[in-house]
């Protein structure tokens, strides 16, 4: 596999797993939702100062509006994060 | 890093290395994207039967229409091929 392959499967994979859970298998209730962000981005979540940034960033997750969080809707938020850590390195 | 940082590391270093190369260093001229997409995402080219699929697919990757590929267009590329190959794969 190829770089952005790899990057590709690891995102397919995190969802996954996660997903595996409780509930529906294709999608993340709040609470899966919750640990992913708790496992997988820890240093995001502790560079926050405001304690209730998780359900924030949770209900933005969400868009519409079902409290479950889809393939789509999490690939969405990780696209974002990569561009807003980007920018945050290219102006350094 | 966690899998999700890595993931998110490779994106952007899979761009950055490719924009290096000739012209502006944060965005990929279009020689440099059809350059980095036979070499990331081979499988993927191959499986088209349309040669003019790396073609089409540059037009589609620059929205604003400048002949540039900035990051921001490169990782909504790389997330609509994600959430394709999802789908495709949950089916199975």
């Amino acid at each position: 596999m190829t770089q952005l392959e790899t990057a590709m499967a690891i995102l397919m994979k995190t969802f996954d797993t996660c997903a595996a859970g409780e509930g529906k298998k294709d999608s993340l209730s709040k609470a899966e939702a919750k640990k992913m962000l708790e496992k997988e981005l820890p240093t995001l979540l502790k560079a926050s100062k405001n304690p209730d940034e998780v359900d924030k960033l949770l209900k933005g997750l969400d868009f519409d509006g079902d409290s479950e969080v889809e393939f789509t809707e999490y690939v969405v938020l990780v696209a974002a994060l990569t561009c807003a850590c980007h920018g945050r390195c290219a102006k350094k």
